[in-house]
């Protein structure tokens, strides 16, 4: 049974959720941080002088390359010589300027292949005194896969296979991955270099860290050869990974194979790496929307990590509080966080980390009137599923219930998806052009 | 003009954490809120006629019991008719009027035997008219076990044993545990009715349910015989649970043995439970102090639970967007929370619920200058060790390092308790006389 009240909480939830990722709308950030002036090019805090560039080349990957450099475009216009951006099939849209790859993501493809290849070729065309503006957003590291010489890109996905599978943290992976590219790990620079390179970020990991988005490709390096070895050793996965990246790193590590660029040298020169948007804009937008509709309001963090559940338990208890006893705010209160949780997989259900958030929120809210919880992956999807997320509150299990659902059964069957499906308590909204990772907005009334 | 400020954080932290013990103090609530007037008798919010009252008895169990019976003796003195009280091991305070049996913690032994004996005695012999005060706190579950007639303590213990291995919930080993007791479950009002029952409790659980707190032996229960065989069936422990046990339970579920008192019977109508002192208190003293420091201060929760690592990082990540973003406050800040979180035990070593959020705190905290983090129990105990907790900031992985030790092997060994004591960073309270759970607290400089 669904209170009025419970409704409108909905409704304020989503109107929030929406304000937050408007806020982190790529393209609106480039148009309006994009400026052609009569002498200077404006682009965010940088103020070019028109008459020392040369050519602009556009190029750029991820889920929001095709907003990002239709905002470029409409700045630019024909002042763009050439470019090329790499987006997610069903991503594309028609742009003047820029060729369009549409390539496979999570798991990379040929088309990655071609991509980050045109991508490369345009890098080295460029010279002193041009201009390239790069576009990253999340999926660009899956997208843009560029093994080096002698590796194939089924080995090279075998070996990331491995480590994921070892347990290997996503900062380990990486280390191996960036030396095991000729993109990733500032290797765009050593190829771009003396061009000007400004890369505009949308940032999709928590902490913003500029090495880590799509495993930098224009961010210094401070891994080694030495560091991506001593990650397959530990994992005990030297006997098993391709034999082909173990003779390239250890020729690496041997000094026969140059770096990957390191933090001070030249070819970062010329180069700047700019976060646009973020998780914690979205936050702040979602708190200024909250205080808005007349909520007292408060971001608690924008960097959530951990498993979903325990995220959940921590977030109920949170706003179990506030409606008991009105800390951390007194009702009625918006209580907001973002960052992005992980399922531990147990079971075979369908779902995504916002869906098993709200569910497992919905168990800690049994009981607890005038408290609703949406949870949603701002990119507007989450897992492998159509919904961006979902939403929680008292009447959740026991609505579940009468449907004959056990809420711990699918939540122990990770089947998040299937459980709100038949409550009509899915949060859809469609791609959304943006991702800075998931929002979790706690109302309470 | 802050002059608190001057004092580094980490005292700020321990005063803001003896300010919360000393508000969740058994003995100066009791003593506060128990006054013997011309004409009454004024007992927290209930003012009795003392006219109406013939004799007063004081009857209690827990790890504060002796400080609390203190307090109902330096109030009431000679009106005391007789008494008992039941405490761990080295927490006897020499009484006047009430006996005091030392018994054992955490695992039931004899002296417990013997104590709920004395206590079940005295509740008999009450009758209408008569007072009786019972006192509540911490550890009184395991200090007054009263098997049913013919069940062994022995066979009880195997019970709880099989019960916490097959990963029973709390909620559940408690159903079981009600209907094989004489004196939890209410069934301490069955045997003092129509006598007047006080219960003073200190609260020890998350959310303060007084069916929890030492399995209610003055609340009603709204669990059955039914329910507790479905527990045991439901773990498959039908075949391994001690046959007395479970013909008992069986007996009780045909109806033959009288059920549990349940809400709104007759023997709860003169009898009421009043929580005295509750993480709550404790939070909202610390804030307070917090504030008088010159900290802007929030309780989070008082309601945090689940494995103590997650909850570190939820705590740390908070504390860092304070950092970085003034988000939820701006600095100079204090972020408090409280509740019970678990050791997930996976390796050897020693610790406790709080020194080890304290250690996987100072994980999260490398790197982060400025933040300080103090995790304790407000018993001043934590785990099997003599500390209370432990204090975290970014120079503590740091430091472990320069002295050989490395932080993550000490938390995947659960070692928190070694490596805070060779870098000299517990936190060293002796017993505090009261236990309303865990307080973290957090300092944003």
């Amino acid at each position: 049974m669904r209170t009025a009240r419970n409704k409108s909480s909905r409704k304020a939830a989503e109107e929030i959720f929406r304000a937050a990722v408007s806020a982190a709308s790529p393209y609106d950030s480039v148009r309006s941080n994009l400026k052609l002036l009569s002498k200077k090019l404006k682009i965010y805090n940088l103020s070019l002088d028109l008459k020392s560039i040369k050519n602009i080349y556009l190029i750029g990957a991820g889920k929001a390359a095709c907003p990002m450099a239709k905002a470029v475009e409409d700045a630019l216009g024909s002042r763009i010589k050439a470019g090329c951006v790499v987006t997610k099939y069903n991503h594309a849209l028609k742009l003047k300027y820029a060729e369009v790859i549409e390539a496979g993501h999570p798991l990379p493809d040929r088309n990655g292949l071609k991509g980050a290849q045109k991508i490369l070729e345009i890098a080295r065309s460029a010279g002193q005194g041009d201009l390239v503006i790069f576009l990253l957003s999340g999926g660009a590291s899956a997208l843009l896969p560029a093994p080096v010489e002698g590796l194939s890109l089924k080995d090279k996905k075998r070996l990331t296979g491995l480590l994921i599978g070892s347990g290997a943290s996503i900062q380990e992976i990486n280390t191996v991955r960036k030396h095991l590219s000729r993109i990733k790990g500032g290797r765009l620079m050593d190829i771009a270099y003396p061009a000007r390179v400004i890369t505009l970020i949308v940032s999709d990991v928590v902490n913003d860290d500029i090495s880590s988005i799509a495993s930098g490709p224009t961010a210094p390096d401070p891994s080694t050869y030495t560091d991506a070895l001593d990650v397959i050793k530990r994992y005990g996965l030297l006997k098993k990974a391709p034999p082909k990246a173990i003779s390239f790193l250890k020729m690496g590590a041997s000094g026969a194979i140059v770096e990957t660029p390191k933090p001070g040298e030249k070819v970062f020169k010329n180069c700047e790496n700019i976060i646009i948007v973020n998780n914690s804009m979205a936050l702040r937008a979602a708190k200024e929307k909250a205080s808005s509709l007349g909520y007292r309001s408060l971001v608690l963090s924008s960097t959530i990590t951990g498993p979903a559940r325990k995220a959940a338990g921590f977030f109920t208890s949170i706003l179990k509080e506030a409606k008991k006893n009105g800390n951390p705010l007194r009702p009625p209160c918006c209580i907001i966080m973002g960052g992005e949780t992980v399922v531990e997989v147990r079971g075979t259900g369908l779902g995504g980390r916002n869906q098993e958030l709200a569910l497992a929120s919905a168990i800690g809210l049994e009981g607890s009137e005038g408290i609703t919880v949406l949870s949603a992956g701002t990119d507007g999807t989450d897992g492998p599923t159509e919904a961006a997320g979902a939403f929680a509150d008292c009447s959740t299990v026991q609505r579940g219930r009468s449907a004959g659902l056990d809420v711990r059964k699918y939540l122990d069957d990770n089947d998040s998806y299937r459980f709100f499906k038949k409550l009509k308590d899915l949060f859809i909204t469609g791609p959304t052009g943006t991702n800075v990772m998931d929002i979790a907005i706690g109302l309470v009334e």
